[in-house]
């Protein structure tokens, strides 16, 4: 049995925490166990107090995701500092999109908590907000603005939650490999009847080689493709 | 306390289930009730038998949720075969497309297990191979075929799964209807900062007065546009 800290300690460990660090051990936490490990209990015993001291900053572990799910996406407004203002607002668009895809394809307990309430995550709004503004540069008006602006955070946001809810249990928890995974699925693919099944015959050896990362470039280019399209033929 | 049915009737009861009529009661509570609302229990309650009659045709809830995901897919599929053979592919696809995201658009509880195992969901298996006939129509390439079946799949998916986890205990619950939720997240865009914010201050109104079948059909057709654009090039 441990030794109760004195009250200096316990002053001195409270004084330790802050929101930024509660935040951030929250994050790191959901990174290496997802949510259901994510507990007041848990997270106290990482930052070395007491269950109280969470509650001195978030009222309820909604409010952690929440906040912890607007601490990743501050990072991502903060990484696309640096790289917009290109000539072509597409390219940046691009730029600021894979930048918040790779984010949450990292992370599988992002997806469902993503802009669910955009008043709770400051962060999400100003990252809509940015990918708003490239939108503008295309000169179209403020419907076809909202709606492309929407497809592209949608189509993100969808294909990222995707991924990470896709896995199923024994890949999740890695008694099976995701190569393995897509190995036996497309073995499954394969077996098809061919007269029934011509386009998954067709396709199935590049699902058996393909990287998220690439396929989802590759639809967000075509969503790209017919904004461009649509921003040239308006103007 | 009511009397216990004689075994003849108990007989009948078990012989008019049938897997068909399991699902397609779950399919019905599931609408009604959302995914915590369907036990065990509560569907056999709903079917007139006891719980048994229930693990005769499926061994968990997970299957269960499998199988009504999967019957609801047969559906689309089914209403796709009436529509499907257009001069133009890219006008079948928007077809199928359209009314997958209708579909799931009315049923929250659906986004989550949506294609999460094909071995499971032999009709979403269908499905994405009725999108994929469509897109060789194009005659493209296997990688850029798969690149864009898969694309219009997850947009789809994506948009509505989004939507229907979307809404906050508020509005889930009814206290708050979506457009009173819509019309005040619209007016904390308006007090935004219009010099940080020009983006949301130029699109606000579309915002508040928009419908999500609008907007996905919006987003859907510069992904389609660009999918015809790489067709025309390609070839």
């Amino acid at each position: 049995m441990s030794a109760q800290p004195d009250s200096a300690t316990r002053r001195r460990r409270r004084a330790s925490h802050s929101m930024e660090a509660v935040i951030a051990e929250a994050v790191t936490l959901l990174d290496e166990a997802g949510e259901p490990a994510l507990t007041f209990r848990a997270l106290a015993a990482r930052l070395g107090g007491g269950v109280a001291s969470i509650y001195w900053y978030v009222s309820s572990k909604d409010e952690l995701l929440d906040k912890a799910t607007d601490h990743v996406l501050a990072g991502v407004v903060e990484a696309t500092q640096g790289f917009t203002g290109a000539d072509d607002p597409i390219d940046d668009l691009r730029s600021i999109a894979v930048t918040l895809f790779d984010t949450v394809a990292d992370r599988p307990w992002l997806g469902a908590y993503l802009m669910r309430d955009t008043g709770a995550q400051p962060s999400g709004l100003r990252l809509y907000e940015l990918l708003g503004e490239q939108v503008m540069r295309l000169g179209m008006n403020p419907r076809d603005s909202f709606h492309a602006t929407s497809a592209v955070l949608g189509f993100v946001i969808g294909t990222a939650a995707d991924l990470g809810q896709q896995p199923p249990p024994e890949v999740a928890d890695g008694t099976v490999s995701r190569d393995e995974y897509i190995a036996a699925e497309a073995d499954l693919w394969r077996a098809l009847d061919p007269g029934e099944y011509p386009f998954m015959h067709y396709i199935v050896d590049e699902f058996a080689g393909h990287e998220d990362a690439v396929q989802f470039r590759a639809g967000l280019d075509l969503l790209l493709t017919g904004l461009r399209r649509q921003a040239t033929a308006g103007s």
